[in-house]
């Protein structure tokens, strides 16, 4: 119906979703731990939500932050809702360290390194399971 | 006492302030719109504030893009919380044009065209009273 990519596909591994949003783990060689939480209806600015919708999303922003601070603990998280290309609201969750491609600059800025950061194996289980852990098991039925 | 200067500067024009946080109109020349909601404290991440104080912190962020959707109506707008050069929890808040000089990249990106959005001589002013419509006065002896 829409030609909106996160109106169409998940747009990576889910991690956890409940009928707010769903967190994916994304397929960034040069960030192997990027994390999107995508709102799951096509709306495009934060102040087009009402209040509770706001927390409540966040909420899953800050759930996701505090998975990869407990599974990585990187130097910096980064946190943007940008959507200029994709006017879909989804915020990017990204840990950050110091001997990644781009710090201290935005992943978005000039490349700095060719060291990107290696996920552990088990890297999307761990964040599942600590996202979980902080925001519930929500049933497949919902 | 600390080398942070969003410790030791309000680094800005200051729009609105509380016992949280301060708003501040940043003179970025491809920009002249772009606003920053500074922590007051100084602390790293979002997931190190109790969730009182991130509401209350998110609540003005919420504020200061309706204030520039308001007063501006962009074509869309960036949040961000980076903080890889300066961990002290700011966000950008940026109003974003079809033909300013990056979009649809990133502020940090690619930068594609000579064209800084004008803004209105009355900017600041009119920012200022949106946001204080928004989140009320608050007693300049708080």
């Amino acid at each position: 119906m829409t030609a909106c990519p996160l109106c169409d596909t998940p747009a990576g591994t889910v991690l956890w979703q409940d009928a707010c949003c769903h967190v994916v783990h994304v397929d960034e060689p040069d960030y192997p731990s990027f994390l999107r939480v995508i709102l799951n209806a096509h709306v495009k600015e934060m102040t087009d939500l009402p209040a509770v919708d706001q927390a409540a999303l966040m909420r899953v922003v800050f759930a996701a932050e505090a998975a990869l601070r407990e599974v990585l603990a990187p130097d910096k998280i980064n946190l943007a809702s940008l959507g200029n290309l994709v006017p879909h609201l989804h915020w990017h969750v990204i840990p950050r360290f110091a001997d990644d491609p781009h710090f201290p600059n935005p992943v978005w800025g000039a490349r700095l390194r060719d060291t990107p950061h290696a996920a552990p194996a088990t890297l999307t289980s761990q964040l599942a399971a600590a996202l979980t852990l902080r925001l519930g098991r929500v049933p497949e039925t919902e």
